[in-house]
């Protein structure tokens, strides 16, 4: 069995890896640390868990975290992961981090990164930055393989990565023309209390937001440079909606050639064909985030709007699964020598 | 493998035991039958299962409809499961009915309940009321383990019913001073459209219904006087608010002699002790329905208002699963010989 | 004119009366005073206010916040509005408070009140307890005219209180035999972050609180037993549902003598046929809060349940209209001798 | 007193128009016409209304439908208003009609549209449309005053026009670079019930929805072509959210120059000078849907994203005031020689 340490236990992102493990057949939950509710059984927090997990929320300075562990999870804001990831490694782990601190390879890629969102731009273990991997299954699969640290994709990345990468790496669509117009349901922003989050704030406001910039445009813009050998930019736009759950991501490209519906469709199912928790439709079809959710698929619409020549994908998924614990786990699953679905093939539910 | 066949497979009670039986390890569909989107997959009209059950919907008639299953699921309105229930037992089916068809085990108690939602009072096969049992597992596991057809119990009814079980059966409050104040999600009343379900008539709505007379009653009523032994009438209001799943059952009922709220929890604990499903909480407990949905969990608060003397219990299921699919499946296990909570024993997600 | 000062006028209670008073032929606002936001225009605050009213928000000792005023809404905490209302009373205002402080004439029954909220039970200010009227104008229209002082009535008290008068006034139900079941929206917790109205957190989400004892107990339980003129005490619980406005209350009564529901409909008729904001409806109604949502109305269902000889009333209110700054501005109207449903006269939007 | 007759009266734009007409200082409802709940009070089918407007819905053929009107409102579905507008004009009334029959001042126009959405190309009374005017009043006040018959926007439209027209006139962007990705709430779909909007399919479900082709493309591309004097072509997508009110709009265009935000800004401000209903706000302001709903205002977010030298302003309005009653209430206004915002200059409420 895969011991597996969770860090940052107590938010959203900690409970959600929580609770792929529970259900996990090679891995069992040895360790829960964060810096909130300690001493109070996970069970206690998170009510649902009880008499599933109800081992005890620990200090990250607890004897009890030092237990040996195959995997930490770190679900942690950014900083967090790199000022503790060597030391883990030193004890034999592998480590996967939520935040951007291992999204980059190199220590540049990530100083641009760190200043884009106001942080010291100097990593605390660059030399680390050769181990680590970009943690986008579909995309870097062999990497994450091999890779001993693997630096979980940002939620809205994901979903606009895997809703062009075929776009790019095919060369369809002009590499200044894409716009990334992104809808996330409320739970993105995490389990801390906010104004603009509170129920009757929210109920009934859409709203854009950072629209001087978010920090997930590094990494998508780095993912669609690289598959399409150019460099590509981006206009990305970060909207919420009243959904708890789920990413809409409507992402537009100029094509550089004229193409039917059908010929694109069967360019994205021949890229995402070895893909298990990609699905591929055309215009016609009838679906939303909300038969994604609580799974760790991308449903990618496609269609081409042709009196304007333009390409639109629609791209769904789940902001905590394939947004967050559900890539983690997958890639927990490539690291460990498993089938990447392991743990994860559910459907969910409906409604 | 027990063979599955669902019957009103396309409504919420039909997709809800689907996914459950893709889920469990000694369970396997194999049709499913439906008067609605017949001919098509049923993950086309429920498109969360596409790659999990691709099975055709089938009209009745199908002759592939008639393929040998161990257990038939009706998901269905009254009158259809009694009308076609003869038949499954005869294949040698066992037969777990979700109406009130089989909730009743005299053709009389059947009548008087007929009647009060305003169809005809004859049941079609009065003869089969000594295979039944009432399907609420915590009450009557044994009869459930040796019936050949389950009659499920109804969403509210089954949250009333387990919230005031052991209360009942310890003579613990008077016979006519049972108050269930219900509010149910959404989803209780169905796939089917409806004014008062569309999206905008709803989100910000609360209100009560059927203010004259819920169909739910009886078998509360039969259920709670067979643990009292004596005849209890009971208050009862149903009321809608905008959540998709969840019954949050707010239950009264005057002491009969003074006890302690440490008192009470005992009691109720004691009861349900040998139930992996049932959860009791003091009045200091921080729950709701979101802590149980998507699972098969009932959670009861128990509390007593000393001022006046009143026993207090708040009941919360998901009524698409401890209130109906859940129930359904738990049913099935003990028909079948297996652990109750097989396939079922997970926690759900959050948020 | 009336000039308005609102002390709370970043909170829900204080922008509810800002947006009545805007829209009042023969009031306007003089002054906004708060603790948080101060400096800024209340429309940066509540940017739907832009153009229609951007005065500052000022801290309680600026000297613009002594500008004369004919009315103080104190739409503020418990403890806030006694420590000043002395003050305002000697400059010649008029003073209605949204807190418990006011609602109690004697400092017995204020004491009684405190020390059930966990507060100091002495009142800052006895002597002014025999100048005030609690503000529920429906059954204390006399007194509020004549009052310098109005304590504005809970907002689950507003519905139990109205949903109930009638019956207790004219003897109909068991003075120990009532339960109130509430429901509130969760604008009712106000505009202050808290974990448990975090949009995720309840955005599907039912529960109970407070089973231990709710501070609105004291001033339903003291009017109804004025109404009585007998000791009348009630279960009480309170209970959250994902709306953002609205009360449901379904309150409960066993009836001293038969009684058919046209009977109970015509009593409740008569007792409130000089209230404009009460409409009693028969069982048949189809009617939920969201029919009185951003209105002063109370809908009242009154219906009998004649199995056990039980009285059951379904209140209707907007919590932060009827139950708040609606009550406050109709008592204003009656404390300046205008007719009560100035400015308050509107329908509401649906949906 | 502007005598006001409604056709189409029992929808969310018939009770739309009813709800402002009752507060409209110079008009009153004379007649409701409907073909649902024909004979019931306008209250019974929307109790809010209950002693504010209790007329009763007529059939269009009853005799009392045929009372004197100096407008009518045609809140109906494509062809209704084009069949019966000459009988209305004919009668002395103006009209303004919701639908697409008069939005369009050529045959050809309403041909090219009617083609588009599936229906008879032929317009019933074309020589009528030298007599309409497209009854977006920033852009077409003084045809809308001259006119008899107002073709009222669509409710994308009206967001996308508004957002888009100062750049387009001041030729700011490439013409065929434009992507409108909207989002709407769920009451834009209207009062019909609809499997997609369901309350359980629908809370938690976010999907783009007619990718194929939108009836709105038609008026956006002839507004925003006469403000540009050139060609513009549009890419469009509709999406669906769990909000009941508001549309969020967000629109790209290629800046034809280099700007920046301070200057794009200041020309939307200078644009939209003379316009109550507009607000116009950097990127910094922190608004959404929510602070229009209830009004008849227009929110626009301006910014430039700069990296990609590209215009992206984010456009907010309430789908059944500015997008439906509010603009066809502006319009009459314009109309009868009233000021624009007559009956309309109210802040909305909040939560």
């Amino acid at each position: 069995m895969i011991r597996v340490k969770v860090v940052g236990a107590t938010g959203y992102g900690g409970v959600g890896i929580t609770e792929l493990v529970l259900q996990h057949p090679e891995a069992k939950l040895v360790s829960l640390i964060a810096r909130e509710d300690v001493g109070l059984p996970i069970s206690k927090v998170y009510p649902h868990l009880e008499g599933f997990c109800d081992l005890p929320v620990l200090a990250s300075d607890d004897p009890r975290a030092a237990a040996p562990a195959d995997v930490v999870f770190f679900a942690t804001p950014d900083k967090v992961g790199m000022a503790a990831a060597r030391d883990e490694l030193a004890k034999g782990a592998k480590v996967v981090d939520y935040s951007g601190d291992f999204r980059f390879t190199t220590a540049e890629a990530y100083a641009d990164y760190a200043m884009r969102i106001g942080k010291d731009p100097s990593h605390a273990c660059p030399d680390l930055l050769g181990r680590n991997a970009y943690g986008l299954a579909e995309l870097h699969r062999d990497e994450i393989r091999q890779a001993d640290i693997v630096g979980n994709p940002g939620c809205f990345a994901c979903s606009c990565i895997l809703g062009l990468a075929p776009a790019a790496q095919a060369s369809l669509v002009e590499p200044y023309s894409i716009i990334c117009d992104c809808k996330t349901g409320v739970s993105g922003a995490g389990k801390k209390v906010n104004a603009a989050y509170h129920y009757p704030a929210r109920y009934e406001q859409m709203n854009a937001y950072k629209l001087s910039g978010h920090q997930h445009v590094c990494e998508v813009e780095r993912e669609l440079s690289l598959q399409a050998g150019t460099d590509i930019k981006i206009t990305f736009t970060a909207q919420v909606v009243p959904v708890c759950r789920g990413i809409l991501s409507t992402l537009y490209g100029t094509l550089t050639r004229p193409m039917t519906e059908a010929e694109a469709v069967a360019l994205y199912r021949d890229f995402f064909k070895d893909s298990p928790f990609i699905r591929i439709y055309g215009s016609d079809a009838s679906i939303g985030t909300l038969n994604v959710r609580g799974t760790n698929f991308c449903n990618l619409v496609v269609s081409v709007d042709a009196r304007v020549n333009r390409l639109r994908i629609v791209a769904h998924i789940d902001n905590l699964m394939k947004g967050q614990a559900g890539s983690a786990l997958q890639n927990m699953n490539l690291m460990f020598g498993l089938p990447e679905n392991t743990g994860l093939n559910r459907p969910g539910i409906y409604p």
